[in-house]
């Protein structure tokens, strides 16, 4: 049994490679998609408590999603609402987020959200600058389980999720805590110079519903935390990269302005020589995984001793 | 907690990498080994139930030893003694054996027996063809315990251990199952030609006890299953790299005379199709974990199905 859920979390990473190397209208791609999540449900199906696959209501459609319990009882536990950015899925949560938040007793909920994943594939929804409304209706979800505590729900998001997550939590009041894995200030700020020649161009297309570059600098220009970042009343981690590949200083500028608006407030770059210095701790998700999840931790006042006690610790 | 575990296991396999190529007589050796042992003594500790660290009595002296349950009660566990072979040590055992047991509901007493690690370092205590002596006082250990079942007892040797493994099943009866991870023929015919230029001399005449090559090499002559293989009762498993450095022909020469000899023994080379195909898989050490915890799940009647209900699957 170990060995079959190791190999169907192999195979989902191997069918996500797979897939993410495909262009947007490429019939194989949602055939690739489709057996990468396949993979992934079976591997979830045999996690105790099994993780739950989802469909969560949002506009007359539904944002795709795995919820996965810390606890093997209706016992109330903190949640966190995962999520990647530009383009990374439910499925890598795993990998990026969601296996160290478990680990510390934290249950997660796992989403592509507008302009990801399966939510981008088949229903075609693409992004939005208020990502408050598709956080909002996970929330909606999270607060109807039994088995979540509704004053301990988080959200984080890695990458371009590091400006969804920042600008959910600045107007989702019901939010109890933010991360920012890899912050973002202003989309347009950063992008404002990408034409069809960008590598990403493609995808950056695909996720904003528009036909060309041009078009979608324009659409950048509401996906700023300018104006919003103020409003977040929960206690604020950005987590980035000493040498991300995108740079700094996005993330400087998302810390100066919280600080200067009164945040509860932590940047923590991670350094070349602890490793995990690069864009999301790709290079070490591993400790990626310890700070999102300790921080989250302490911020909800969890016990991580007896969790250990609680869980086999393997 | 869960933080300072992965901390304290990485640091363990730091201090190991530094202590590796330290020379036998340099004093910085034991220092570093001992710092080791401490980092990895700090993650046992906090396993659920905690890691043992034990000294197995031998010869006037002690094998070191941790031992690891994996059960929560005193029910009685089917266990797995594992060891390393020429150069790996118990503290290792964990990445390449212990942990994919462990998994599966097997478990571990991870050993530094002569020749090895501790035993080596402390005691002086060196390597001895008839390995079923110390392998015997393990047994001994594991049979006066009233949470492992002494019908189920097992043992798993790595590399030159794959020697020390079969040898050791061949004369202590109460082995109910053998694993050769790696397997050795002779360490003569292997190492007959082998001078002072030997990348691992410094290594092979400390584990032997010996001050030349020349002397080493006439001890390998003792260290050979010719004439012993035959008397093994239990049910035998060769793991063998596809790929393996040292080649696949010592390994085709165990299974073709137990074969002979009637033994019930299986032949797994891993192929390079399927990753692992390197000397005890230490290309993909989990696929290694994987088919020897699997191959002893099944000799052994474990419902793999139950134990992972009763675990945490993280």
């Amino acid at each position: 049994m170990r060995t079959a859920m190791n190999c169907w979390l192999r195979a989902a990473d191997y069918y996500r490679q797979a897939e993410f190397f495909l262009g947007a209208a490429d019939p194989r791609r949602l055939v690739t998609f489709t057996k990468m999540e396949r993979a992934s449900h079976s591997f979830l199906a045999h996690l105790s408590p099994p993780g739950e696959v989802l469909e969560i209501p949002y506009e007359g459609a539904s944002l795709y999603a795995y919820f996965v319990s810390a606890g093997t009882s209706t016992e109330r536990q903190p949640c966190l609402i995962s999520m990647g950015g530009l383009d990374s899925i439910k499925d890598e949560m795993w990998f990026m987020q969601a296996r160290g938040a478990l680990q510390r007793g934290i249950s997660v909920l796992m989403i592509d959200g507008p302009g990801q994943g399966g939510t981008l594939r088949r229903h075609g929804i693409v992004t939005r600058p208020d990502y408050e409304v598709p956080i909002g209706r996970c929330v909606d979800y999270l607060m109807s389980r039994r088995d979540v505590d509704p004053s301990r729900i988080a959200v984080c998001g890695s990458s371009l999720g590091g400006y969804y997550a920042a600008r959910a939590a600045s107007r989702e009041p019901r939010l109890a805590a933010c991360v920012s894995h890899g912050a973002i200030w202003s989309i347009h700020e950063f992008w404002k110079n990408a034409d069809e020649r960008h590598g990403l161009a493609g995808h950056i297309k695909w996720v904003f519903g528009v036909k060309t570059m041009a078009d979608a600098i324009e659409r950048f220009k509401a996906f700023t935390l300018d104006g919003v970042l103020q409003d977040m009343r929960c206690p604020y981690l950005i987590l980035h990269g000493g040498h991300d590949v995108l740079g700094m200083s996005q993330a400087t500028r998302v810390y100066e302005y919280a600080n200067a608006h009164g945040l509860d407030v932590t940047l923590r770059f991670v350094t070349p020589e602890e490793t995990g210095a690069e864009h999301c701790q790709h290079d070490n998700p591993t400790i990626g995984q310890e700070l999102i999840g300790d921080w989250l931790a302490d911020v909800f006042g969890i016990d991580q001793r007896a969790v250990l006690a609680r869980m086999q610790s393997r």
